[in-house]
């Protein structure tokens, strides 16, 4: 198993958190690549760097970080939020392809799957056309939360609706009126505008917050149970479905 | 890595088909269980047994197979399938809880993440009440997928909508519409339904047929280009999102 590296250029999905649900392909590729590329926010380690830890030994030469100009100090429906995360993207794809075309195989670790919300399809958008690209999937953050707070999702012929937390209120609650089951992603400072949401839709009693599911630190409760309006960027909520039990 | 085995029963999610997205937690747990459980149709191995090939040499002690009453000869819907299924699924748990009561672990091997649509969850919902069960969440099958076909499935704030093709073709078109990203599961005898209701919502050209995603005889095609109507379970089909490109 493991296989080599054929390809010049890794997306690897290194799941929800926990370093035991990585794949075996992806830490073969961690293991192997001449060089680790991972995101992080300015002042602040990586969060995928952070799972990596467990195979990854610390090495300048090995590792590039790549730090986005902003993160939340400017709407992403803003044309300077669009400007700067483009431009950052252009240079990072061009630093990635500099380190490809001197012969080094390239890993840029992704939480979750990088296929999924992934910042890495930023790059891949801009570097496929150039070199071949090997994406590992990952397993989502999302299975890895619905897993810990023992809610299995989808039963039967439940139909599974995603939802940013980023979206308007109104769109969310009518979103969540017609959901089977539901998951509500990047939750950080929405929390109360999707509280809201939660409960217009009448689903308050059904949610489940979950707070860094699979990584150190982790909190789940009934979003009922939840005082305060708290929560970090790695934090979701689980409608589960009511679909068929037999 | 990897940690010791505490529980005494486990769900394990093998992911999409190829062995090495399987997690370095499912591949301790298939190594270290006494006993391996695992679903299959009448006459058929199953596929989760076969992913686990690359692990797992045959082993008529270790193993136990358990096989469906019924699959697709009646549908899911009809009181006879849920009686034949309901029965079987209370006899396997019976089965398991003998194994684990004598002492030994016990490993339930499931394709993709056990709590996403998965068989398990009907043995987890009967024995979670009984027994310590870990559950090792899994990459899906539709991550296998949408990896295999180059398709990021969601941008910016695309909204993910997860449809079982098992549901009638207005509520299907209905729940197309109105998506941004789509996945259509479980496709099988249900395609050329799922056809007319991908022409219906205008999405044809968007959309990509996954067969067999990450497995041997994978096939993947735009569905524009798909001749015939014939899929087995183990195709869907994907409707990437059209969201914010920075």
């Amino acid at each position: 198993m493991g296989g080599p590296l054929d390809a010049r250029l890794y997306g690897v999905g290194l799941g929800p958190g926990d370093p035991d649900y990585m794949t075996i392909r992806a830490l073969k590729v961690l293991q192997r690549a001449d060089r680790l590329v991972h995101f992080s926010k300015k002042d602040k380690r990586g969060n995928a760097r952070t799972i990596a830890d467990a195979v990854v030994t610390p090495d300048s030469e090995r590792e590039i970080a790549l730090v986005y100009p902003v993160t939340t100090e400017i709407p992403a429906d803003h044309p300077d939020y669009a400007a700067a995360i483009s431009a950052f993207y252009e240079a990072s794809a061009t630093r990635i392809a500099t380190e490809v075309e001197a012969g080094r195989t390239v890993a840029v670790l992704c939480e979750g799957d990088p296929f999924f919300y992934g910042s890495f399809m930023h790059l891949w958008r801009r570097l496929a056309p150039r070199f071949p690209i090997e994406v590992v999937p990952g397993v989502t953050g999302m299975s890895g939360c619905w897993t810990r707070a023992g809610a299995p999702i989808t039963w039967g012929d439940d139909i599974l609706t995603v939802l940013p937390a980023t979206l308007g209120q109104d769109e969310i609650a009518h979103r969540l009126k017609s959901a089977d089951a539901a998951v509500i992603m990047k939750l950080g400072r929405h929390l109360p505008k999707v509280r809201a949401a939660l409960a217009a839709a009448g689903l308050l009693e059904r949610a489940t917050y979950v707070e860094r599911g699979t990584m150190a630190g982790e909190r789940i409760c009934q979003i009922c149970d939840k005082a305060d309006d708290d929560a970090p960027y790695f934090s979701m909520i689980l409608v589960p479905g009511l679909g068929r039990r037999v």
